[in-house]
């Protein structure tokens, strides 16, 4: 029976293109953390060449004739038929990212690479001036190479599958227009009825909340939640992201702002979840696939159950609260619990998707998605987005951005060649409440014990259901394995309906 | 005529070389200043695997031919008489690395890390508990090792010679000698005077110094000799550093000790000497030798000149000591310039290295000169060596370590395997008097400059005639081109009798 450790050299060679992957994000994580602004052209050659370096050994001779040691290299299957699930999982999803790989030609992955970093520039002073016209140029090649791409990659039925399975593997557009205009139908109905309630949660106040104190507010959060610090660090950074180089190193970072406490409280606890899940990846598989995270949305689901289902629960915040409140005496002073509470779980249509409630961020990918979709298709001209997107701002969310630098011009996610990407954003949120949904049935105390500060049988809940597996499972057979059924938005809405209920007083 | 432009298909393949060089520079930064403390062992992976990558890459076969095609290959000579300058160094030096890197067989460089790398937690272990016996065994292995190494490189002299070339190409124990003896009976008279001197200089008040100040005052320091922010930063370690990806990315760290601001303002000015070094270094060269330092033992004259020739001038503190009374004006209300010049200048024999005297310092290298030397050439056994060091250490200095912690266990070069490594510290404090007093014929003005504030002339002078240089000239040569003489001892004693006869009122 083929094991683990009978495909020592392919893991060996693989955890070697690790080595260099985790220093990639090492040298990515300094660049926006620390790196003096005159070593950004040094870094990104730098980058260059380690990134390439990594992607020349994974698509070399060598690797090709260590999988064809046990996989046919005709079908694809493994010859070893009682090969044991580890070795099987392994031997699956390296052939998948060595297909994906070999698939797209070095000249082709070059030339996207330049256009995308050219058009990051481009996207840069398009957004700062808000004139789409800078951008649309590049966005066009972009669109052109993504097609291309997906034509490399290959699909059964449409070009935009390509591109999301990089994200999501396994995820098509036809799974995600129905879910999502079902999901589009019932949040439309509960937002409805949230606009036509007379409760209107007062905002917090506008501080001042000392920069070092939410700092240290932020690693309190942290800390309770499980994230290691032995194992990690948090850092500021324009835009909060999480990196990890090894289970043993992983980094969160965190924006801080003297008016908004809630943009560091939330950031922390988001990208404490991300945290977790690769803190608790097995550093016995790092290298493998079994030591990575199963996609972008699974990945999301740890970021935002920790953000929302449990970082805007009530029974949080009777616990941390009153450390909040001694922490920043001066604006919350005269705030009650339930009047924070209130305030954090606002629902109020707006135009910023990174600003968005829990609620309405769910029409902002829809939007995107529906826009990517068309543009993938040919359906729409990168001349027509701009319009095209403020149609759809209005028809969904009902606001409409003055400029296209709070419009179309707001994510970086296109100038970056991420189609497919913001779906995994409210996959997330999905996964999230049924995962959470899950949790409480099989932690039966759990309420209680989040009241009382105990985060720790949550995170246990989520490392041995979850982290620890890497992608053993798709995410499909992930959900099933822990909820018992396939992908179900009902637990999304259920979960909506009953906090927003609340708040809201709905009938 | 062969130019540096002909050169390119070398040059662009040391390039990606250099890149895994600066990719493994930052790993090492981030693993001394922020790493989370779980992060090491990983961390050691993905270092061995991005340095095993770079030397695999020197070494490899497309390097040889790239030499070869512009090199004799049966006697190291160019081959096109005509070739310019810049192409004649960069040959002429990459063949020189080549050879050394190709004349270790890889099973032994990968055998001696190892061995370093145990002897390094052996030392750890040793010098906590001043336990000699535990480290004996390690550094026996070491001196075996370093022989071997020293056969495999070859030398016409000593054994040493092969070692000491690689941190100072071209030195020789026939050198070092005699230049030593030289120094050490010049030292030995100057000390004695002032031992005999009635002059006490008084110690600085123990602080409190605040730490934000102290990195506040360095960072001003930094800033005042030119080292650019743009291109660096300034941070904390346990063991200050100088560390260049980059001419455009070259950081430094200090130490802040609340009792002594001496160790954070004079570790400021001696890396912020390194760091003008590396951020002098002409960007366009980057991966060539020519974008390289010279030697180390040229490296480090540069931070001796800023923290000695400059740092402990009554001149500069003329200009920043009031500003520094303003930083702390508790412990240094009461303290006058004269008397803050003097405490930076006591001159005092003791048992450590590094927190000796500019003075004393050299009796401190010259011991271990002499003891490196006899233990590689076989004359001393490592077992005698604690015996040794006490005695070398009573007989030039006067002090006896009372354990081997404050002894022979201090220093962890040997660990590393760093033989002939010590005496570039005090060829460091010798050119750099050479240069400062050269540098003081060719403008006119400097103290009044300095004692204005203004280093900038001086930093200039240092950029021209030895950093944009990078290995385009030989130690030996640059010495001779910048001051018209080879390596004279003399200017250094000038110096110090100069300095020294004033602040102890010497005959």
């Amino acid at each position: 029976m083929l094991t683990l450790a009978d495909l020592h050299p392919l893991t060996a060679y693989l955890t070697q293109i690790a080595h260099l992957q985790s220093a990639s994000s090492v040298l990515s994580w300094d660049q926006e953390t620390y790196m003096p602004r005159g070593g950004s052209g040094a870094r990104a050659e730098v980058l260059a060449t380690v990134q390439g370096l990594a992607h020349e050994r994974f698509t070399a001779p060598e690797m090709e004739e260590l999988l064809w040691r046990w996989i046919d290299v005709d079908n694809g299957t493994i010859l070893d038929p009682e090969a044991d699930a580890p070795a099987r999982a392994v031997l699956r999803e390296v052939l998948r990212d060595y297909r994906r790989a070999k698939r797209l030609p070095t000249p082709f992955v070059s030339h996207l690479e330049r256009t995308c970093a050219l058009a990051h520039e481009a996207w840069l002073g398009a957004r700062e001036k808000r004139d789409y016209a800078l951008f649309l140029p590049h966005l066009t090649a972009i669109v052109t190479l993504k097609r291309e791409e997906a034509a490399y990659l290959g699909y059964s039925e449409t070009a935009y599958d390509a591109l999301v399975d990089a994200f999501e593997p396994g995820m098509t557009a036809s799974r995600l227009t129905p879910l999502f205009a079902e999901l589009k139908t019932a949040l439309s109905a509960l937002l409805a009825r949230i606009m036509d309630s007379p409760v209107r949660p007062a905002p917090l106040p506008a501080g001042p909340y000392d920069a070092q104190r939410q700092l240290a507010f932020g690693s309190l959060l942290l800390s309770a939640m499980g994230y290691r610090f032995d194992h990690g660090r948090l850092d500021q950074s324009a835009h909060p992201f999480t990196t990890g180089f090894h289970p043993t190193d992983v980094r969160v970072t965190t924006r801080v702002s003297a008016e908004d406490v809630t943009s560091s409280l939330f950031s922390c606890l988001h990208e404490g979840g991300h945290g977790l899940y690769d803190q608790g990846l097995d550093p016995a598989y790092y290298g493998t696939p079994l030591g990575e995270a199963v996609s972008l949305g699974m990945h999301e689901s740890q970021s935002r159950l920790w953000e929302n289902c449990v970082g805007r629960s009530i029974e949080l915040w009777r616990h941390f609260y009153p450390l909040l409140r001694q922490a920043f005496p001066g604006p919350l002073a005269r705030v009650s619990l339930e009047e924070f509470h209130a305030a954090i779980n606002t629902v109020k249509p707006s135009l910023i998707r990174v600003e968005a409630d829990e609620l309405t961020y769910n029409f902002h990918i829809i939007v995107r998605y529906e826009l990517e979709q068309q543009l993938i298709a040919g359906q729409l001209s990168p001349a027509d987005l701009p319009q095209a997107w403020n149609e759809a701002m209005h028809g969904t969310l009902g606001v409409t951005p003055r400029d296209d630098g709070e419009g179309v011009l707001q994510d970086i996610h296109w100038a970056h060649g991420a189609f497919g990407y913001f779906p995994t954003y409210t996959l997330g949120n999905l996964y999230a409440a049924q995962f959470w949904q899950q949790a409480q049935r099989d932690l039966a105390d759990l309420p209680t014990l989040i009241e009382g500060g105990r985060l720790d049988p949550l995170v246990s809940w989520l490392r041995d259901r979850i982290h620890r597996w890497g992608r053993t499972h798709s995410s499909d057979a992930l959900l099933r394995r822990i909820t018992g059924e396939p992908l179900n938005p009902e637990h999304f809405m259920t979960y909506l309906e009953g906090k927003f209920g609340a708040i809201y007083r709905l009938a």
